[in-house]
């Protein structure tokens, strides 16, 4: 396991604030051309340096009080993977029957998962023990590590989609059952389910967006001022008169 | 605001698997480099296009069933800073006397967050009403939208470290205080308090680790196979030999 990337960013480098032009495009290529993959995974094994490589992007995510509460279950065990599988089917069908009729012919034609088809699953969890009861920044929002579990896994995806390998949230699943599966103790909370592994394409967009099942937002309707009731639209213009 | 960065990422391009090394670079940088300031905020005005592409960054994060739970409330006034200030040294205080004594002592002298130094403040939330009750992928994990918005702020953090900017996530709040302040209806949940702008330095290492608070975990001490209760330490020679 080498810590060599590591290193390199340390020292006078660490300095650095504007990234330059290359550096900048690789953070926003990554952001926008991250996909969910669920159909396109190929069984080509994972190189034990790449894999390396996004386990460690994901344990320097940012986490509360420097808690560090994540573990990475790496799940190769083609029957372990079966029994995860079974319960997707489960939660599947448990919601299916959930949605409105016309939405649930959609739902149930939907690829969701690509569980036996990736080489590698990884399960992230948060160990809600760790270094102790107190933690700072966890005091007035006890969720605050959970959260922290999921910026682990964003970076994961980010690094993993620079490597050229995809990834899949799989969140139809019972969390009590990945507990069993995967014999968790009761304080650690399965977080994030992963597929992973290289990819036959990254779809330009995501998927539930080509399928019509929901539009992207404009992101000037996401945006607001100083409070709840003063949402932006697209006023850009005014902002930056304000800025 | 333009959309032309994020058009270049489709089409032809769009297919492009493992990034080149510069791109690839950058993305590292921004993980490795990432930190939570606290202390190194300048005054100084974020240009209204940076503002823009770390919101966009933001908004492409992955989110459960497409239903982009977030929306991002800019906070310059600063009224309303001094409130989200007061809040955060009731919460300290209470805080404070949870830890033991010796703990006690380094907490209080911790410098935790810059909302009045910070230009701008950005509060993360997450509609848990948006596109209507049944999301595909919430159904067996209700907290999976919270999840949702939490890699919108990762994926805003990242881009903010590529720009130059420092970001600072602020937890030590009552979220029924921030909802107050805020005016939050009653199904919006305040996901993370971001202070933002330039910083005079980004530290080498997270401040707690450098403070001696907590040390940096090994990366083997994280990682496990199958199951819970095979930790696989530093045995990286025999995962390779298993992939």
């Amino acid at each position: 396991m080498t810590t060599q990337r590591e290193d390199r960013i340390g020292g006078a480098e660490g300095k650095l604030h504007e990234f330059p032009d290359e550096w900048k495009e690789g953070v926003y290529r990554a952001i926008y051309a991250r996909r969910d993959i669920r159909s396109q995974f190929k069984p080509d094994p994972i190189a034990e340096d790449v894999l390396a490589r996004i386990l460690r992007a994901a344990h320097h995510a940012p986490s509360v009080g420097f808690m560090q509460p994540w573990d990475f279950i790496l799940i190769r065990d083609v029957a372990i993977k079966q029994k995860i599988r079974e319960d997707f089917e489960r939660a599947t069908e448990e919601a299916a029957v959930k949605f409105a009729p016309e939405k649930e012919a959609v739902y149930r034609k939907l690829k969701l998962e690509g569980i036996r088809e990736a080489p590698i699953n990884i399960c992230v969890t948060c160990d809600r023990r760790r270094f102790g009861p107190v933690v700072i920044g966890r005091t007035s929002q006890p969720v605050m590590d959970l959260f922290s579990s999921v910026c682990a896994v964003q970076n994961l995806w980010l690094a993993a989609r620079a490597e050229g390998l995809g990834v899949g949230w799989v969140s139809i699943l019972h969390p009590r059952e990945l507990r069993r599966i995967l014999a968790l103790p009761a304080e650690v909370e399965p977080i994030a389910y992963l597929c992973v592994g290289h990819v036959t394409e990254f779809p330009d967009r995501p998927e539930l967006e080509s399928a019509g099942w929901l539009p992207r937002m404009p992101l000037g309707d996401v945006i607001r001022l100083d409070g709840w009731d003063t949402p932006i639209q697209n006023k850009w213009e005014e902002l930056e008169a304000e800025l």
